[in-house]
């Protein structure tokens, strides 16, 4: 082992999640880039066999059901929620309470009350030393990140659109089952939470403003879905068929305003036949434009204005210079969708070995929940909704 | 000349859309497809050494500067109105009167009433035997005509989300002059109308269905431009030097709904840097989906769901099995914007040897115009309008 | 009419060719930038009842079936070969001598012999006042033109890597019959001649060099196709029925050298499904690259080496600063496959109007005919050969 | 750990190659699909503090700077070759005899004595349970396997075309220094070693065919490059400063027949710039086709030939019914290359735990390195050269 200071991980869930994380720390743990050795030493679930698979191949040191011990455990410093979004805020202020550093997936809570009380938790705990992020784990891809440096250099110049989607379609098929995120109660919303919330989080985090008022509607296209009776991670009802109410919806729009002026149109569906995976954002400003699709990662597309070579230019994001590649491979030896999670535990690991609030914060997830939340009554008011900001805040 | 009964045609104005027509109107002279001969008997404009010019360069019979003297000449069969919108409702009015035929540009009108106007005497007129359309030109693309017959089919399934774009960047320069399009007293609205309209029709033409409810934003990013004191469709003001307000909308996004059901964001905007002529729609169905760009306008997105195979299919419109394109070139041989007018004009002229009215009719143009009437409303008033729609309507 | 001399025009064939340089010719008469007068003299065929329609239809001042009569006739000024390659030869030499300007289809003629005899004339010809143009109708799209002014800037730096293609599908399917384009007696050779020596002229234009050698293969993959008994341009044949030998290439692959010693591959096809009419051809130089697509004729894509923007920048090429754009549409309204006959027709009488020499003249022709002969007897010896060059020649 | 039974690997070689395989062994140790458990055992090099350093951060038992004895060593069962094409053979032939698996780095070696002498190696080493494999790992991406059972499902018809690239542009500046690379003695050829042994490999896995003859021409444009005095992987001289003689090809053009026919077109450069990493393969077959390209790895373009959705698909190939991918993420998570080799070892475990010959075996290196022969032997003679192929041999 490297001579690095060890980051004790607890990966709490063993879903989609938990694999990724699970995956990423592994990874994370062989690059010299990382600043903090990270040691799986808990693997928390509640499907015991799969847990005892799980645990002897990730190489985790130990597995665990009992999340409320293993937060508390004297060998775990970082504790990584993978779980539901109805059990984040839970977990995450037991394991602040219990000093560990908080790495939280998105969306951070179900409610916007949770959302608040877990950015306070977390303030409280930074006075402490634990340091607390939230999963959106978009924002290091290198070409949003590299989109993220080209609009704070200014070279859009004021940005008047804004278009972000997020584009699935898993759900076209009616007879696709209900899982749990597709029940109100674990999941909080449909497409507006899983999808829309990444959507949001980079508009804020890409203009490096917030929002300030949206209009949305929100659709629930297939109402009823068949309840299966056995696992998977799906919403078993033993003794019960046939089919269930989805409770979360399926697709959202919105329009909404940033602080500086721009145009703001927001989609989040799960409901699109062909999209598999298509996050895409756009910004047009008063200079020159950018966009960038999640199913062509490695790529970002940006507008040169000058005269005689005008057009978008399809950059390669895999030069040296930039972000996170130069520990990766020459240019042109692409990245894939899993590298973004040993970026951002990578970020992570740097801002606790420097003593530093890691981004994004637990508040930049209660401003996002924030405006979930606003789409939400939006939806059910059919108006529009200002999205309140607090004081001096602002997208990190 | 062929022995085709000939149509002989007025075009009323001289500017960019003036040029477009008379070169169409010349094109389809000279197809087989074309049900009647046009001939191009007047050209009508203010400026006399234009007039001159292109009179003589298009081989116009005659030139006029009198258009009220032209709707009610012997030698005219059909009025192509391609002014400004506000002298729309008064032109075609006069020459519905005359018992000629008239084909409008887009958008009918520069109000709702006036379009309901238009409406009611094409609906009279009709019945005297004059036809009338309003210059939605890019149903004629025949990858758009490719797309209509794909969603009638019912290939794509029930629709779910309808996704249109219509992004330019020609004001996003803030030293461009003002010219009569950003005039509302001459043109109505900016982005708007120019652009937003085809949106509009194109939502409702390739869904079949109406849009019943909006809700929308519009922004004048640039709030003041140069005046030029000289021609070239400028707005000129001798003696008054300086800028003057832009008094029409520079962008405009939308929200809306369609009367099936599925949700629909529509944009339209002039200030999107790199995006030159970006008319863009996206269909997702039940089943499946489908997209369009104008910017590369031969091609037709369709994605194709079958199992092994799944992905869009980039499809090149130009088989010979395509609208429009079996009296052009061999397959692969690509058709340009301007084959929209070509199109247009011999979908008219059949109509009218047939006896029966073209599409989109002047019915078609009140419902886009109470779209965009309900826009504005809802733009000024910040919240949903719905709009309203006649009884039995349904878009042709 | 304008005030623009007239110049008489006679097409000789009725076909795609003779059709898509009838609606050419009519075009350019109506475009300010054409500096004569183009005015449709004679069409000249063999199919009577086509003849007739044809003339009617284009607007012919009279049709023949004497070509011999037409070119010594006084009421054409320019003669424009549009038949197959057999013929060319005879046409031309006939039309140079009689004194009139002469346009002719590529490639220049069947045989080597031919195009030696036929440059030899022009150059005759010139000096007394006649000029000569061979249709490689694909230097005139924008794109192309721009790619040229790109390579010739020095942009790209001294040239390494040419890779021309042109693909295309048509005889895919072994059910399709035999027409005159798969008859050596009429054709000369096939994808070769039809496909290659388009690829060839771009390389010789685009590069500014000459190809020096080349080795090559020619494959006929369908050795038999169907007689057709009847008409429509296909090799009738009274009397006999079921198959016959195809007798020319389906396919035709090459290696070259250019003089300044850049490798250059070269595809010539008929037989790549779903490769409609794909001529693309790609430039590396040693300081940057640049690609073009036919089937996306308005774009260019040209590779922007610098540090933060490294990427291939798409641009469509309609500017107004773009080569023979300003005439037509703002920007982003694209432009069709048959511009490129206007664009021809436009540069044809310029050089006539200023009394020099059109380009691309005979001896560019014959250029390239001379690739094409060494291709011939590569593929005939299976090596390398040496493609002889004039003294001080060089492409245009 | 899990309870599959071990494979202790050694990796000979710490630069490039030897890390993508030492992240990529400890991938496939976390995978359930994997049916081996590979243990990182020895990590061997020369660079003392690389080594340790690289050691510690990839978590090997013990490091060595001796490869005799490592290929020797009771803690090895695999030996894993990452070193310049000089050592293959040497190290290879000590392994095999030590009764060792063997993985070697493409291309198998620089000569095509030393490839013979390893494919009969091999094969007596088969018959001892000790298997081979070439690192050929683009055989491994998930589009290109999916890809390769097109084409053996026989949907694309029997092969006419296929067209294979690799192009990069790292020598483009002349002012990059000589590497092993570019050095004759070590890398035994540039550009078509190292980037034409993939495209032949790939032409001969997709096609089910051998190539049988080829003709090329091999170019190096920057003669002489600079000499680094210092270490990281260059070719350090001490005492020498300046310009050394580039001794391999920086570029490398072919056609080539396959045995059935199809004609072939092979291009490998470093020397386009703008092409990062752009291996490209396009196959034509008498019903369809089929494109790949490396810079979009997760993308297969497939012709579809029906009548109404004709044209190219472009899947993404992230479906759980495409190869490799069922054990990663959802769809539309794309891979990145180094996936490639976790795929590789997998298959590598998995053919050795059935005891039967991985794929692509010594023997599919010799039948590379034979093409890699003759495309040199034709190059020197500027002819064409047949390529030998073994009795009953064809491609793996």
């Amino acid at each position: 082992m490297t001579d690095r200071p060890p980051v004790r991980v607890a990966v709490i869930g063993q879903g989609f999640m938990g694999k990724a994380h699970s995956l990423g720390w592994l990874r994370a743990a062989r690059l010299e880039r990382t600043r903090l050795q990270p040691v799986l030493s808990v693997l928390c679930g509640r499907d015991q066999a799969a847990l005892r698979r799980n645990g002897a191949l990730y190489g985790y040191a130990r597995t665990s059901s009992d999340w409320g011990a293993v937060v508390d455990a004297d060998d775990v410093d970082l504790v990584d929620i993978c779980t539901p979004g109805s059990s984040h805020a839970e977990i995450a202020l037991a394991a602040l309470a219990a000093g560990k550093h908080v790495l939280c997936e998105k969306p951070l809570a179900n409610t916007l009350g949770e959302a608040e009380q877990l950015a306070r938790a977390a303030a409280e705990a930074r006075d402490r030393g634990a340091f607390t992020m939230v999963g959106f784990n978009y924002r290091r891809v290198p070409a949003v990140a590299a989109l993220r440096e080209l609009v704070a250099s200014g070279r859009l110049g004021a940005l008047r659109h804004v278009r972000g989607m997020y584009l699935q379609d898993w759900l076209v098929d009616p007879a696709f089952p209900l899982t749990w995120r597709l029940d109100a109660a674990q999941a909080g919303s449909g497409a507006l939470g899983d999808l829309g919330a990444h959507v949001i989080d980079l508009v804020r985090h890409l203009s490096g403003q917030e929002i300030i008022e949206v209009v949305a509607s929100l659709e629930t296209f297939v109402k009823q879905r068949p309840v299966l009776s056995s696992g998977g991670g799906l919403l078993a009802q033993p003794g019960r068929t046939g089919t269930r109410a989805v409770t979360v919806d399926d697709a959202c729009v919105a329009l909404a305003r940033l602080a500086g002026g721009a145009l703001v149109t927001i989609e989040a569906t799960r409901m699109a036949p062909g999209r598999k995976n298509a996050l895409c954002i756009e910004l047009n400003g008063a200079l020159s434009s950018a966009r960038f699709e999640l199913e062509r990662l490695n790529e970002l597309h940006v507008y040169d204005p000058s005269g005689t070579a005008g057009g978008f230019t399809t950059r390669l994001v895999t030069g040296t210079d930039d972000p996170y590649v130069a520990q990766w491979w020459p240019p042109g030896h692409i990245l894939g969708w899993e590298h973004t999670f040993v970026h951002q535990f990578q970020d992570f690991l740097e801002a606790v070995a420097e003593g530093r609030q890691p981004q994004p914060s637990f508040a930049d997830g209660l401003a996002t929940q924030s405006v979930l939340h606003a789409i939400s009554v939006s939806a059910a008011t059919h108006a529009w909704v200002e999205v309140p900001t607090g004081p001096g805040s602002g997208p990190a």
